[in-house]
């Protein structure tokens, strides 16, 4: 069977699916604040509904303890590859709110750009990949392969129950492959495949000088300040370059080979505008082009920082605390326990004397992922933007990091493909993210085709370790 | 005439007085937060009535264009010296809220302290200069010098519109010296007399490195981070022991004589105790004792500083802004406008190429002020705490600062005793601020006798430069 009447199809559903992922932004799916607890909830309610009406069984909320997953699947193609299709619908939190031009979760058309909170990162490509399934039991009554949709809701806060949630529904999610609606394309113009992405792992810290706020008055001069002290250890994690200062972080970073280096050199890539686009300032550690060092190459960055008084006017006091939210994104090679303990190990041996360091969160998270060049999921993919562009593929990486993959890997050994149409960029995480429109046109053309695609290989071949 | 029936009646007065003194804590006059401006306004309208009451004339609020001051003034003493009382009525935010015992404005006592924001800092002291002007106009109809009762709205953010007001009122406030309530006790137990105080000068600091803020994930280690850029500055600031790492914001510091030497060392100081009650870390300049330090030493402290995601959970960011609120306590021989300069040098030539620095607020504040050893003021209260302690006072100096004194010697030629009756441990500026209830009784014996002394001296005597 050919997928041309679903495109098709999906092609005169347009307006309705654009109407569909409205719906889809206006609901306020935070994750990390439990303040958005009724907005996650309405969200998975919604996902329900959505799931039920274009014809998955076994709709269910699937729960690990934290942020439940929604699941659905069709499973009427024996025989066939099963897929897991993966989504999340939780979004980062909008703050600061001031700097949105219009409200995160009132989607607004501007510029042929779709603004909203989770626009781009990622219910735009989640959305696309719910309804091609849709349009295939729709158009055809039946999908060319099996499909289990598994809508995570945790991906902005690193995936804490995903663990135990494939523990708990293993059986439930066995598959042959994923693919993946996040991990989006890395440039407008070239058809890119992901083939990887960096890992993740965090750590919050805590510094504490003195019992109690003081006055810089009766004290200053004559005790340590937490904020010095917090400054002093976030200045030792990198040299003046930018680089990571910290050699027991590195050691297990693996070396670029060829392929790297060809591979990251093969995209169209503006250094120098890529900083500019966004009034960066270009800072880093040497011997590595940008894009290796944001694919292939460690990256520490202090998320968040804070201590004293940060109210209006000013406050002569000396703060007894100070603290800050670090995250790393790990190269191929790096374990993320062993990182987050090496640098653990750095700021301990940094703090001065006297200081006292505790850490709120440490590790977690996921190591980088990699999907080898002829895997079946590649090929697939290749043939598919080969037919949609007419122009050979490019393989990158993603500096990004979607705990999903690992863990699927690790735990149902499942390979994955990121099929995901947002653009580099729409301001993910931040004030004003938005989604390119015409990317929704683009996926819902090649999304059919790949599924397509993947129905021609025998479930066994999506295995790399068993090829 | 004799003090003596006006410190009874003070005594028998105890209760009354306090009660009052609990009226003014609770009334919310925080002046750096416009949240505020209500609380403010009434605890000006609060002193208007009290001073009419207690029978001052020409009671008004002096307006400089921002906190105005509560001026009453008793002038039936022609001959005797006419003496400015200083205090203030605004006190410093609350927060953090959570870490009070009781609430902040509902004064409470436990174990003979009274707890409120404002009672040490310095409605207590207040308190008991108004309540000794009254007792002096109640039992004897008159004062043994010339009152002008000054009680300044914005001794907390700096005193920002005071020289504006000042300028405004020269006539109203041409006095021949000033006592000033705020400037307490050094010790419980060994009578002292301020000679002076550091000074005080600010900058806040905004360091920017993109337009906007970045995700992590898409620009990790390839640009600078906001939060990283501020640590190193911060960082620059001391060295490893807590000195201060800027050659040129040390040039003008007066070093320090015998007299200095002799003086700091005369009161009675345990450095580890001192540091241990607050659960701090001992740190700073070598060569110094920590008494040196905060009193005749500057100091350079970060009171807060932030930047980034500071919420629940984790947010990727790579932060555009950070921000930081600076302090600098002045020793003598600084003038605050060369060294807040100083300082923004120092920031400026810290910061890596391209991280843009921008200042919100520079300089202003009051340099050191010093009074002379044999100077009437000291010589007065000299004698009353000679009398009321059977000690010999020792002379000290405040690590904090009181602008008034310096801009009502460069702008009226006046000298300031501060005779405030707080004490070091009451946790001003922090959480659970409060006052030692028994330095009311003392207070209220001390004030009588001090303005009955200073009766003794021609007006003329009182100008330093004209002895």
């Amino acid at each position: 069977m050919s997928a041309e009447p679903v495109v098709q199809h999906l092609r005169e559903q347009h307006d309705a699916v654009f109407e569909r992922l409205n719906a889809f932004l206006r609901l306020p799916s935070v994750s990390t604040d439990p303040a958005y607890a009724q907005g996650m909830a309405d969200t998975r309610a919604f996902l329900v509904d959505w799931l039920k009406r274009i014809g998955l069984n076994d709709v269910q909320l699937l729960d690990g303890g934290g942020q439940p997953a929604v699941y659905g699947a069709w499973l009427g193609a024996p025989g066939a590859p099963t897929i897991i299709v993966y989504g999340h619908y939780d979004v980062q939190p909008p703050d600061p709110l001031a700097l949105w031009k219009t409200p995160p979760f009132e989607p607004t058309v501007r510029d042929g750009r779709l603004y909203a909170r989770g626009a781009s990162d990622v219910k735009g490509s989640t959305t696309i990949a719910i309804e091609t399934v849709a349009a295939f039991l729709a158009v055809q009554g039946r999908c060319p392969v099996n499909i289990k949709l598994f809508i995570e809701g945790e991906e902005e806060t690193g995936s804490p129950s995903l663990h135990e949630i494939v523990r708990r529904y293993g059986d439930l999610l066995k598959a042959d492959a994923m693919i993946s609606a996040d991990g989006g394309r890395a440039s407008p113009t070239v058809p890119t495949i992901n083939v990887g992405a960096r890992g993740l792992t965090k750590l919050e810290l805590v510094v504490r000088t003195a019992a109690k706020e003081l006055h810089s008055g009766r004290y200053g001069g004559s005790v340590r300040n937490a904020l010095h002290e917090l400054a002093a250890i976030v200045a030792s994690l990198h040299d003046s370059e930018g680089a990571i200062a910290i050699p027991a972080l590195m050691d297990a970073v693996a070396p670029l080979g060829e392929r790297d280096r060809r591979d990251t050199a093969a995209l169209p890539f503006d250094e120098v505008a890529f900083v500019a686009d966004v009034g960066g300032i270009a800072a880093g550690e040497p011997g590595f082009t940008i894009r290796e060092r944001l694919t292939l190459r460690p990256a520490i960055d202090v998320n968040g920082m804070w201590g004293g008084y940060t109210g209006a006017g000013s406050k002569t006091v000396i703060p007894d605390e100070a603290r800050a939210k670090i995250t790393i994104r790990l190269a191929p090679g790096q374990d993320p326990e062993q990182v987050a303990q090496a640098l653990k190990d750095h700021i301990l041996a940094a703090a001065r004397p006297g200081v006292a360091v505790r850490f709120e969160t440490i590790g977690g998270g996921s190591p980088a992922s990699t999907l080898a060049a002829d895997h079946p999921l590649v090929q697939a993919a290749t043939s598919v933007l080969q037919a949609t562009s007419g122009q050979e593929p490019v393989h990158v990486r993603l500096g990004a990091t979607v705990p999903i993959t690992a863990i699927f890997k690790e735990m149902l050994d499942l390979d994955t493909l990121m099929f995901g149409f947002n653009l580099p960029d729409e301001d993910v995480h931040a004030p004003n993210e938005f989604f390119h429109i015409p990317s929704i046109a683009l996926g819902l053309r090649a999304w059919p085709l790949l599924l397509q695609e993947l129905a021609q290989f025998p479930p066994s071949a999506f295995r790399q370790d068993g090829r």
